[in-house]
């Protein structure tokens, strides 16, 4: 007598899945040269550290390492983590971070403690797909409010917030995804002064404000906002996604809501990885690491922006990031990047994210994102060749205008 | 301008937290005996086996098992769970797995892909706590059944779906927690009969399974019904807890639901611990490890109800589970086991959970849980002798009656 669609919650019926892994098994395909993916280089995971720090934890803490352990999370981690922040001049304590399964479950669990139905919360526009999407199960309204090269738009910000009772703000200030784009330092100023008049929340996405490989250093938004901020960090980028370890931090109130809602969602994150990567994190070099990523984030940013200049058609647009692992292209107006997609599979299996999925409002269809983040300087010089190749051909042809 | 109260959700105010939460940091005071717990031994973890198998796993795979991953779960450790189904009798293939982050996140995927607000649900009475509060951030309303000693009580089951739409109902057939029942093979007969005839999803949630130290093997209630049943597994009881890795099986179709809506959570489970967990598995010898498992359990089971049988009084009955961690204990009706339990702390340094949280309509203030999983026989010996002397004292005092 089994009749699933009368037994599915409105929110599994609303969960069509993601764009992402409807177009991921394409890009895969024998020969095709992939910018879709948003993965971080292989070529950095700690491969032999890790083997060594497992032996080192384990014969350390193993029993303990293996049992139930804090919701919170392995104290070692978050006092590692306050560390780093105090490095970089931002004042936490252990107890305003909870250890999550990536910077993906805090947001989630942000969503859990903030959000009811019909509640507004400001996105940017383009936005990170997974956030929203993420967002959307907890039924609020979204607000896109759109980027510049500095960052999100204050002033259009400043009209949303007056005209709106909006809770939460999802910003990823540090080389977005999908844009690369970077909030300037007079950018987080602006966004400190306007947002501390409102009783609204910002969530600052920020798992590649490390990824820094040019300009100027900026701060956290929590740095400016305080307890008005709730930071979301990530190993993912910088270690390894494949831990699945990622971080909150905020007030201490906040926190505790935070582990309270984790609680009965998984009751903690594996104190296996927790306790291993801190192992690792303790003896290796992790700046050093971070700065070989870098220099090599840095040559393969380079090759894509020189090689969009040198192949691109004229009409195009693209962002040049600062760090990160993201470009943005911009075609006319009129475009329609996912009839591009299909072009650029189909005659030069280049494969790349097409924008409409990154907004709520039906936007984006003429932009897309490419991450340089796995491919060497020489295969991106290809890849952007046959794509300047395709977008030429799209947009002479008929069906281009 | 924050004002916290204006910005929680209504979810999050009703998060009272985990009443164990509350206790838990009394009763590991030094020099309580503490049965409130419901750790596995952590004796039998295996540390120098699961550093092995980190060095070979790693070595072998070493940058797959550290970039993202796929949100079922790893092939592998899916295909093992699978094949070890199959060995108890139960077809599934892997593509019915999704790997979770312990069998708790099971259950808040369940209750994300299936419950709206109002949507009725069973529950045992007494009934897993951390199941029930997961389940109640979704707000059905709880129908609670009782149980005897071959289970959940079938006739008034059989009165509560007559009579009321019920979308989900939650198990623990196996050893339950709190009161160590397990359904006999009648019982899940008799279930079978009377769910196939409604439009009702079971959550069989069967973390103790394997833990079967004493009486007859019964199967798993999806090889009488099938797609009707969402069975939730976990590595916690049988390897260690320290890895979270749990996994659901279900039907294809309701395994592609949870999927996406795990992937909007946490995107996938520890790739890391899986991968580890895999290799050990299969080089393991876990068949022989549930086993030494199984003796300790007995001998420590058979101590606490030979030493209840020898000090409480005669007024009080308990369980004698044939498998899993716990004794669940009666007290007459108008006893007060939260006044019991800080009697017991004061006098006697026995600490044991109070049966209050268990239930949702306010029954069980007359009954408490005992876990005897970490204790040694002589400890639990000890315990029991206090434990009876508090009672016996509690009983006969003027607060007793």
């Amino acid at each position: 007598m089994l009749n699933l669609n009368e037994l599915y919650s409105n929110r599994a019926k609303r969960n069509a899945g993601s764009f992402l892994r409807q177009i991921f098994p394409r890009t895969r395909a024998p020969g095709v040269i992939n910018f879709a993916g948003g993965l971080p280089n292989p070529d950095f995971f700690p491969v032999e550290p890790i083997i060594a720090a497992t032996e080192k934890a384990m014969r350390a803490d193993g029993r303990d390492t293996l049992q139930y352990g804090l919701t919170e999370g392995l104290l070692g981690l978050r006092e590692w983590i306050a560390a780093r922040y105090e490095r970089q001049g931002l004042k936490v304590s252990p107890d305003q971070i909870l250890i999550t399964n990536g910077s993906q479950q805090g947001i989630d669990l942000v969503g859990r403690v903030f959000l009811d139905p019909g509640d507004k919360m400001v996105i940017e526009a383009p936005g990170y797909m997974s956030a929203i999407q993420s967002f959307a199960m907890y039924e609020p309204q979204f607000i896109g409010v759109g980027l510049s090269d500095e960052g999100i738009v204050i002033d259009e910000l400043a009209e949303v917030l007056k005209n709106n009772r909006v809770k939460l703000m999802e910003t990823c200030p540090s080389f977005q995804n999908p844009s690369g784009l970077a909030y300037s330092t007079r950018t987080r100023e602006r966004l400190a002064a306007l947002v501390s008049q409102h009783n609204t929340l910002v969530v600052e996405d920020d798992p590649y404000a490390e990824l820094r490989f040019m300009g100027s250093e900026t701060k956290s938004l929590q740095a400016y906002l305080g307890e008005q901020v709730i930071t979301l960090g990530s190993f993912s980028k910088i270690v390894a996604p494949g831990f699945r370890l990622g971080w909150t931090v905020a007030s201490p109130e906040i926190t505790r809501k935070l582990i309270l809602a984790k609680q009965l969602v998984d009751i903690h994150t594996n104190l296996f990885a927790q306790r291993v990567l801190l192992e690792y994190l303790r003896d290796g070099n992790i700046d050093g690491h971070i700065n070989q990523m870098r220099g090599v984030y840095l040559s393969q940013r380079n090759a894509m922006v020189d090689a969009m200049t040198r192949y691109f058609p004229p009409e195009t647009t693209f962002t040049k990031p600062e760090g990160g692992m993201f470009v943005w292209v911009t075609l006319p107006e009129d475009a329609d990047a996912m009839a591009l997609f299909n072009l650029s599979m189909d005659t030069e299996k280049v494969a790349f994210v097409p924008g409409l999925p990154f907004y709520t409002d039906g936007k984006g269809k003429n932009q897309m994102r490419l991450s340089f983040s796995t491919q060497s300087p020489e295969k991106i010089d290809e890849g952007m060749k046959r794509l300047g190749r395709v977008i030429s051909r799209y947009l002479d042809g008929p069906s281009g205008q």
